[in-house]
């Protein structure tokens, strides 16, 4: 492993359940050694991507990575955009929509909006990391991702995250034909019990999925009727981001999907 | 200067008006030879910080850079708390507001709201780096920074972005002097001619500045009332916010500034 990617690697063990570390557990979290870690902190400090806080001078994220994000959004407003897209799928359902996009091998949420409609909905954290393999998004992603990142995704032993949660390959795969067949992934309690998902996926200029537009319901709330909003509205919403973050759908993606 | 430190400053010649580098730029723009850069930049764009696009390939940043922002807002919310504080004070002046945030020795800007009461308005970009001598917010930061910092921001040879600008170190330190009596700093068509902006510096934990507030105006617009009204909006902007994420006042800020 090269030093750079020791040092970013190091960035990864910050998690929505993990703002600030301390210099033994980072240790402890890298099997690296304490003085490789302080001197690759170190730089990363330097640089603005982590800052020392508290008495006992833990780490956590700094504000370059603000700055960095904000350039992002300037070549490919992706955020902004689905900002609004997010809040017109809430609005037109009545449930939690959220976005979620592939960083290298990982896919993670980065955007949700919530509806006022009902008391009871479904909670999103942004930055959580998804599996591909249990969730309407992943399986959306998955379903036109090439081969080598499918097999890469199903190859390690897949949690079961639920009592529903499918984790034969063999099974996902026969899934994978359905999405790609349908235009949209459907989850029903696989990712969380009494959550019911669905997802389309987002492409890039190179017609390669990016991420996955979801709206998430709880189960008790899922009607026939309810099923075909969510489904005309998230391929629209997903037709919408796509156009508008210059990206293209694949030539060999459903039309108008039977539902 | 270290591996880390040579891969993450060739991030930082990604600005707004470079958002893809190929390279062959990058290799010019950086000074290292161009086998170190390729692999530098390949350890970038597997952890996800960049991507290259294009029948050229050139990078731009990648979406690690999200996921990250999107766990420091959750760390420290600044740029969400400050948009509605933003849109008030806008709202409240009827001229541009704006954020900048300190990333290590830089100020840069990161967030701004427009007013639609006036056919003409000062613009912003998010992610500029502002000058420390030739800005209010610049000034603000500055006011309340330690000595060291200080030194080091009056060091080289300083900018003149207009004829206006004042260039000479013990001129601004006496005009320091002057925003730490006021609390609020301004500058006249010292940026760029013709804008009349007031900043407030925005404090941390720690009670040293981590950025500033500022309203930015057509030179025009200023009147008397008005100059009370966006000194008066500041003040209460940059106290909401630094409450807000956690900061504090430093006990010599000026609770009542005569204006």
């Amino acid at each position: 492993m090269g030093t750079v990617t020791k040092a970013l690697n190091l960035l990864s063990f910050f998690t929505q359940n993990r703002h600030e570390i301390g210099l033994s557990d980072l240790t402890r979290l890298s099997g690296l050694n304490k003085a490789t870690v302080y001197r690759l902190m170190g730089e990363l400090q330097e640089a603005g991507f982590v800052e020392q806080v508290g008495p006992d001078r833990a780490y956590r994220l700094g504000p370059e990575v603000l700055r960095l994000a904000a350039l992002r959004e300037a070549a490919v407003p992706i955020l902004s955009v689905s900002r609004g897209i997010l809040d017109r799928l809430c609005d037109a359902t009545g449930e939690t929509a959220h976005l979620s996009l592939l960083r290298g091998t990982q896919l993670v949420t980065l955007g949700h909006a919530y509806s006022p409609r009902h008391a009871t909905r479904v909670m999103m954290d942004d930055a959580e990391i998804l599996s591909f393999h249990g969730t309407a998004s992943g399986l959306a992603v998955l379903a036109w991702a090439d081969d080598a990142f499918v097999d890469a995704a199903l190859a390690g032993p897949l949690a079961a995250h639920t009592t529903d949660t499918v984790t034969d390959p063999g099974a996902i795969r026969a899934m994978l034909d359905q999405v790609r067949a349908d235009g949209i992934a459907e989850s029903v309690g696989r990712f969380e019990a009494d959550v019911h998902s669905h997802a389309a996926p987002v492409f890039g200029a190179d017609q390669r999925p990016i991420g996955a537009l979801a709206v998430a319901a709880p189960v008790s709330r899922m009607t026939p009727a309810q099923r075909a909003t969510i489904r005309a509205e998230l391929r629209a919403a997903a037709r919408d981001l796509t156009q508008r973050t210059g990206g293209f759908f694949p030539p060999e993606y459903p039309q108008e999907a039977a539902a």
